[in-house]
């Protein structure tokens, strides 16, 4: 028997640069881990390709895999689906290939409770960073300013929690190596090799 | 406030080379961790330099400092103590740096027990490995020799379950670069982190 692959999901606040990062991982040719395509009923913008950028498929057709059971997570925006299709990330786990999710949070939260044994990276803003030298400079900023600025990281955090790790995007490179230390390391877990070791010895154990 | 640092533990059975692991980690000069040095009240061998690869103490003062709670672990071995001070420890994480300890299995689970946020990890011998591989090739080997390496193998397997992480020990250079790799990653971990983003929000969160 094939060992199962392991799901791995990449989120955070909008506007993080999760697709980004995600490109440049995946722009590195040499990955051990599979993408999988999101699907959408939004048209392709010029440039797009249908299973590369996206499956592009009709709202009835999404719809009817809603029905079936067939999305691991999906959302509807401004009129539009997007989601991820379940048959694909499910035949590339049990080929015991690794799979790499790049979704908004509310998907990330709808697989988390599909795949609790998945690993769940948040990407965090350097905001954060940068919020913490600005309360450090006090009465350098006007306090609307500051104040909006903590409601929106506080939020920020409160999502992290939901999460295993999180990674700073502050320089794109670096986001990109931590990502693959969090996936090179999560393959060593003992939950995840124990039954490898068990496997091997049979029905001796 | 520092931040306190985070505690590795590299352990595994008797034998499985954590001692050569532990030196190829620590000859290479750029580590951001700390090796905490063993104590032992046996006699220094021809070479070894007391403080560098133990602190060298009489039975009396081991004795006295673990009557005063002063070991974070230890073992006795043929009438000599081996273990861990507990006050370089504590230091050397309060200051704010990782901390690495290389200790036997027995060792591992009193640090386990007294700190359960740090990352324990297992080296694994290739055996294990090698076992599969005979009995894949059944017949080929006396059952006897097999079945006391079945006994052996399962014994450590119920060992790795109390670790987050197995490292199998097959090649020293690449057990360095995943006990590394593990190392990077822990410090991602979203409840180590978690404390530093609500500290930098202070009391607003």
């Amino acid at each position: 028997m094939v060992k199962r692959g392991m799901l791995i999901v990449l989120s955070g606040p909008s506007g993080v640069g999760k697709g980004t990062v995600r490109k440049a991982i995946f722009d590195q040719k040499k990955n051990d881990f599979q993408y999988s395509i999101s699907m959408t009923t939004r048209k392709p913008r010029p440039g797009e390709v249908d299973g590369v950028d996206y499956f592009f498929v009709s709202t009835e057709e999404f719809e009817k895999r809603i029905q079936n059971g067939g999305m691991l997570e999906y959302a509807k925006y401004v009129d539009n689906y997007y989601g991820t299709p379940l048959d694909y990330v499910e035949d590339t786990l049990n080929s015991g290939k690794d799979v790499f999710l790049e979704i908004e949070v509310n998907g990330a939260m709808q697989v988390r409770a599909k795949c609790p044994d998945g690993v769940f990276v948040f990407l965090t803003p350097p905001d954060l960073i940068e919020l913490k030298q600005r309360l450090i400079s006090r009465g350098t900023d006007d306090m609307d300013v500051i104040n909006k600025r903590i409601a929106k990281a506080v939020g920020e955090i409160k999502m992290m929690q939901n999460y295993d790790y999180a990674v700073v995007n502050d320089v794109v490179a670096n986001a990109v190596e931590k990502i693959k230390d969090v996936i090179r390391s999560e393959r060593l877990r003992v939950t995840r090799v124990m039954p490898d070791y068990i496997g091997m010895l049979g029905e001796n154990n």
